[in-house]
């Protein structure tokens, strides 16, 4: 490939790329015990990780695919946990149905309660978003105590989201938190282990709006 | 842990948890080959990753760190290659010293010109760069096509980075970008295979960034 673009001009498109790399992933990975529908948020995930043990780490409830894309395309929130996630996100497939992707965690409220309170933004960011943002998809891919603290007003009966993307990394909280998640039953994605972040989260709601988005 | 917060009101303090979190990736690392002031990186992309074979397979040019603590010191800029990665830095132990965090990939020029010359905007945005930041810091997490043509770029001696982080994660010339990275006699950080990301080139940079602050 020539990439001397300024002596021999050459179109690198990024969708062939991409295509070519999702060709690859589905070869390399093989048998895998997803359904039709899951496998695209696997596969994006893979590809945006590299990382094929995360990939096949990935755990759905059987309603997690069909409810994301019904939160979509009726234009429900997407709250994100970290603006790293927010901006990963793609937003024209979320705000050409009226949705949006907010992100609460730097808000001037949420600071100030968590101050109050003696506890994280990222808590308190949760308690927020469960008011402006009900019935929306919960995207966290790094910080489990907003997961750990989602999952608390989900059983509480406070939350009630449409779905949650749960794919926090890390060595304290973060195995658990989504070991806690896939113990409901509501629509989630998240995967097994201490891996994840918010690269893969955003993978995984692509994956979601584009799916969403092929309906219309 | 309770995070009841609302019942018992707790602290979860981030610094804590990260400290906890720091002494489980040394322990579980054991022995290794980084020196001591490369060590630090090489924990930070663990730390975001919760890959210790993506931390094992980086490698260093040996003034890497030195050349990153200087250029941010004497106010160079940080050069993103995408958004996820500009705002993932820790700004404030940049602009404490003069410097700025810059992403040059969705500037209007950038489009114009990436579209006149049937290129990537990644390519182009390397080529404003060069320009804009000379002598700065360039974190390329996502576009193999942005590393590749900023490697061409410092072979031609159009660009003398203080340092490249060069993480690209993929399938399709993402391994390729960083192995030619690896042969420059300048100042890099890379790691080989497929794996990287924006997380953990946001998690290099900042390791260096905490370094560089601590020479106060």
């Amino acid at each position: 490939m020539d990439f001397r673009t300024d002596f021999k001009p050459v179109t690198v498109q990024p969708q062939e790329i991409e295509d070519l790399s999702f060709q690859m992933i589905a070869d390399e990975l093989g048998e895998h015990p997803f359904t039709d529908e899951q496998f695209p948020v696997v596969q994006r995930v893979i590809h945006a990780s590299a990382d094929f043990d995360l990939g096949r780490s990935l755990v759905f409830h059987k309603d997690a695919i069909q409810s994301g894309i019904a939160a979509i395309r009726s234009g429900k929130k997407v709250v994100a946990d970290v603006q790293m996630v927010q901006v990963g996100i793609s937003k024209n497939r979320i705000e050409k149905y009226g949705g949006e992707v907010k992100v609460y965690i730097s808000d001037r409220d949420v600071m100030e309660e968590a101050k109050r309170l003696n506890t994280t933004r990222a808590i308190i960011s949760m308690r927020k978003a469960i008011k402006e943002a009900d019935g929306g998809i919960y995207c966290i891919g790094n910080a489990p105590t907003a997961l750990l603290e989602l999952i608390r007003l989900v059983k509480e009966g406070e939350a009630k989201p449409g779905l949650i993307i749960g794919m926090p990394v890390g060595f304290v909280s973060a195995a658990e938190s989504k070991e806690e998640l896939a113990k409901l039953d509501i629509p989630f994605i998240t995967n097994i282990g201490r891996k994840g972040g918010s690269t893969v989260t955003v993978a995984a709601l692509n994956a979601i709006s584009i799916m969403a988005e092929r309906l219309d």
